[in-house]
Formats: structure tokens, sequence, C-alpha cells
């Protein structure tokens, strides 16, 4: 067996740990956040983390009112620039090798400005996790396929935790995080069916891959894993900027990945979806709404409805088995992506 | 001719009349920004617009450390959350129609928060102009073409004049502006070898579209105009996050452009180049560097050299040449994209 599929089913267990033991931390962070009285975050990250920085933006806009920018490390590393953070800004750098210099350089440059700095990573004694004052652990294991899998999702939960430690309602959140590994779980039984689906997709060269809110971030990572392990032209755009131009690009046969969970975005999916059927695209649609799956040329039906705010922890598992596959069966080795390492230094 | 190519020749009267007649009202906006002490910058944009939005963000950052947001508008519109900005916030909605109605929503709902909101639009009467207190005005006259062009450059120059506005030293900026200006007149003349030029790729399906810093936005609006009037499948992605995985996918004779303008930026781009000449791809490198360029397969020489934060309003000049004759050669007409109208309203 490969390591990615490996660490896909290793998910659900990191995950839980997470939630039983990186509590105290996540909660010390959660304290300093109120003490401080932080009024924006500005997220440092690259690749797949910077997919889960997509993540805290809408988890903490949503639920905690705090703004969040992504950061722009090149002005830092290029520009040497620093913007004006100090003490009311909370720098989060995510990183799981925590070995990227450009990331790190932002969480330092921060906190000399009197920034609270804080991270994600899964080394705990890299050299991220001792430029911030509040290191938050995935301890995911190692990773050894290059594809971040169980980096990625773990270091959804550890916003999920945080989340709930910013919030008063917290047993509430904790609940869901939890209901979220469950449904990671009964995902991962859709191996077979996921298996079996994408041989129709063989030759699939380029595709788009859409959703909006909380799971613009599903479709950005299964967009990184489609072109770094199939090799795939994959774009990811948000429901209403794809309406924005490259729709235009859509044509019959034309694969179009649709994630629609239940909640607040699932209307305006259903819509894009209907504006869509005119087109005759290969509709590919990842949701749990049965009647909604119907329609589409291929549905990817998840088992379990979970609230939308942690769905992205559940669908991409989903999408992971789909580019773990899809690769498989191209005759690619999705351990090994062509010319990449598993640590990618940028500056 | 058709009203895209008529537009792209527009550009540099429509950057030279800014200069001239919108000082006063850019002025108003810099004087209120240091009066109120804005400390940070959040900006609702989608589209073409979204790309105007992230040179907002190298511009702000670098020149002046103001921290930029980009907003999630799905955040105000879908999920009803309002971030906390307050009176420290200046909020930027940009929409060439004004008539996008979650970029408007998004400066509403901030306006009531007490945040600093102003706009960049071409449309003076639109909603978003009268929602917000300080509205920049493009000037550009009607823009037929449904794929933006002259109201891109034309937004990028009212951010240009705010930065010289903000700056001390605003002699030296507005000259920068004014060379810029100049600059996109000679690459105008770059018009019969980019026709030329695109013959070769008259068969491309997809392409990756790479710059870094200030050029940023440059790949991403090439990325969309191809995608919008070519039907490529074209993915633009900063120099770094495109060696965090998505490198994976070039192969022998796989188009990619380059964007490497006098500056910063140049060395890592240049770096990259090496980096990618390993796999053999097609490199279509967009440079004023006479020496960089001998080593790409297809050279497209920016005449002018200028300074590189003004750079962006130069180097697209290129691209949207490169774009309208691409999509001629395919036998699309760019005026009028598939299923695309010229104002899209997405909540």
């Amino acid at each position: 067996m490969s390591f990615m599929l490996e660490e896909i089913r290793q998910q659900p267990d990191v995950v839980r740990r997470i939630i039983s033991e990186e509590w105290p931390r996540v909660e010390a962070l959660a304290a300093e956040i109120k003490r401080r009285e932080i009024v924006f975050v500005f997220v440092a990250a690259r690749g797949t983390s910077n997919n889960v920085a997509q993540y805290a933006k809408y988890v903490l806009e949503i639920q905690h009112g705090l703004p969040v920018a992504l950061a722009a490390p090149s002005v830092f590393t290029l520009y040497e620039a620093v913007p004006h953070l100090g003490p009311n800004a909370l720098v989060l750098g995510i990183s799981q090798s925590g070995a990227a210099p450009d990331v790190t350089e932002v969480v330092r440059r921060a906190r000399e400005t009197g920034a609270l700095t804080a991270c994600i990573t899964n080394e705990p004694e890299s050299v991220l996790a001792q430029a911030a004052e509040f290191p938050l652990l995935i301890g995911a294991g190692e990773e050894v396929g290059v594809a971040a899998t169980k980096t990625y999702t773990g270091s959804l939960a550890l916003l999920g935790l945080l989340s709930a430690a910013l919030d008063d309602n917290h047993p509430e959140r904790l609940m869901h995080l939890s209901r979220a590994a469950e449904a990671m779980e009964k995902s991962l039984g859709l191996d077979e069916a996921v298996h079996h689906l994408v041989e129709k997709y063989a030759d699939m060269s380029d595709c788009v891959i859409l959703g909006r809110g909380f799971n613009q971030a599903t479709t950005m990572e299964l967009a990184l894993k489609l072109t770094e392990t199939c090799y795939v032209s994959a774009k990811s755009y948000s429901a209403a900027d794809f309406q924005h131009g490259p729709i235009a690009q859509v044509v019959k046969g034309y694969p179009c990945l649709l994630f629609a969970p239940d909640g607040k975005a699932f209307a305006p999916m259903a819509r894009l979806a209907e504006k869509l059927r005119a087109q005759h695209p290969a509709l590919i649609c990842f949701a749990h709404d049965a009647a909604f799956l119907a329609g589409s040329e291929t549905a990817v039906r998840i088992p379990a409805a979970v609230p939308e705010w942690v769905s992205p922890l559940v669908y991409i598992v989903a999408g992971q088995l789909f580019t773990y596959w899809l690769a498989t069966l191209k005759g690619f080795d999705p351990d090994c992506p062509r010319g990449l390492e598993k640590v990618t230094q940028t500056r």
C-alpha cells in the first residue's frame, strides 16, 4: 500500500488525538488572543498550508468577527518590507515541516514588531515552532507521502479547536469536531466506490473544482493534489468568481467537480450546477443531499451530514481518494511526484 | 477592429487622464487615511477587480506598511457575518461596473461599523460609488469588450496615484506613473510581433503563468483573460507556491509563461526559469533583460524599463495582446466570450 493511502486512512485518528490532547495549548492561545484584544489576524503559509489559511479566514471571520489577511511572504523576504502589525495583531505561520524559510521569516519579523505569534506545524523542534510564541502541534506522526493529507486535515482540526476555545459555547463546537472525525471515518468507506468511478476519468487532463464559503479551502486543496500527483491541470474557483469569466471555458464533457455540502453554500452551489447543466459538462458532485446528486453525471455521496463549518475535514477525504485512485489509474506513483521533495524551501 | 483591441490601445490615454485629473479626489482619500490613522485595509472585489486587489496588497504593504486583507464577500452575503473592522480600517470596493451586489454589500456593511470606505469604479452613478464615502473614478469611457482591459490598468493607475498621495516623496512616484504610461504606449508597438509569435501556440489548451511580487497581479489577470477569451486552462502561480507542488505538472513542451521584469523579483524568476529548463517546457518569457530572454523559446521583450512597482501596468499590455491574437487565431470573438455578460452579478 502506498504511503499516501495509508496516511489518508490515519486522518480520523489524527483529528481525534488533536481534540483530546491539544486543547490546553490551543486554549492558552485563545486566552492570549482575548487578553491582548487581537483585532486582526495575518496568516503566512505556502502550498497546502495556504489552503489551510483559507479555511482559517472563513472560520475566524464568520465565527469570531476577526478579519483575516493572507500574507504575501515575498513582501517580507523579497522586498524586505514589514507591514505595521503591532500588539493587536495575531500572526499565524502554517507549515507542516516547520522548515519554510519565508513563513518563518514573516513570524519572526512580526514578533519583533510586537505582534502576538503562533504557528501550526507537525514538527515541534522546527525553526517555525521556535520562532512563534504559541506553537500548535499537529502530532500526526511522520508524513512520508509528498502530497500532504493528514497534516492538512490535522491543521484544519487545530483551527476548529481554536475556534471552539475562542467561543463561550465551546462544548457544542467540540462535539461538531468529534462528529467530523466520525464522518471522516465513514468517508473512508467510499474507497471502493471512488476507485471504481474514477475509471471514467482516466484521460482527464484538466478540470475545474468549484465550491463556496468554508469549502473554498477544499476546492483549492483538491486542485493542488490533482495537479501534483495526477498532473491534471486543475483549477479551483469560488462559485462566484467562476461566473465572472472562467465559466466561458466550459464545453460539453468538460469535467467540473462541485462541492455542495449541506449548509449556507448549498443553495448557490445548486444554482450553479443548474446553470452549468446548460453546457452539458461532466459534472462530478460531492454532496450529502441525495436529490441534488441525482442530477449529476457522477455522484460522490458523502455518507454523513455534519455542520457546514467542519465539512471541509470530511469532504476533502473523498477528494483525496479521488486523487489517489486517479494517479494510480494513470500509472503514476502518488508518493513520488515528479520534481518535488517533501520539504520545499522558498524565500 | 474588435472592441478589445481598441480598448487595449486606449490604455495609455486612460492612465494619463487619471494622473492629470484624479489627483484631488485621491489626495482627499489619502488625507483621510492619515487623519483617521488607518491601520489596515480590507479590499472587496471579484474577477478582474480581484487581480487589482492583489496589486493593492503589494503596493500598500511594501510602500506604506499597511497590512491588506482581500475580503471573501461570501462571509458577508452568504453567512451574514460582519468582521469587526471599525474606525481604523479602510474598506475598498473595486468593481468597474459598480454593480457588483456582493462588493457593494461589503462596503455598505463596513461603513455601518464605522470603517472608512472608498471604491474604484468606472461608473460614477453606480450603487458602489454611492455606497462608499470616497469613490475614485477610472473615467475610461465605456468599456464594451466583455474582457476588461482599460478598466484594469486604470484601476492599477488609481492605486499608484493613491500610493503617491500617501507618500511624502510624491513627485517621484508621479513621475514613475507617467513613465509607465509612456512604456505602455511603447508596449503597444509589440502588436505585430505578438501577432506573429502566437501562431506557434494555436493549439495551446493549457498553460501556467508565473510571476512574483508586484506582478503576481499580472499573472492572475493574464490567466483570467486567456481562460475567458481563448478557453485555455490557464493557471497562475506565485513562483514560490508553484514550487510547492504544481511544478510537478511540467513536462517537455508544456507552455510556461514567465514574467520577469527588472527589479527585486527578477533574480528569483531567473532561478525558476533555470530550474524549469531541466524539464524542457515551452518557455514564453516577458522581460526587458535581453540576456535573460536569450535563453527562452519565445521572448517578448518589453521595450521600456520602468520601476518595478509600476511594471504591472506595462507588462499586462503584452499579455492582453497575446490573448487578443490567440483568441483571434483560434477563431473566437474576444468581444463575446461564451456564456458571459459584461456585468456579472453574484451575491
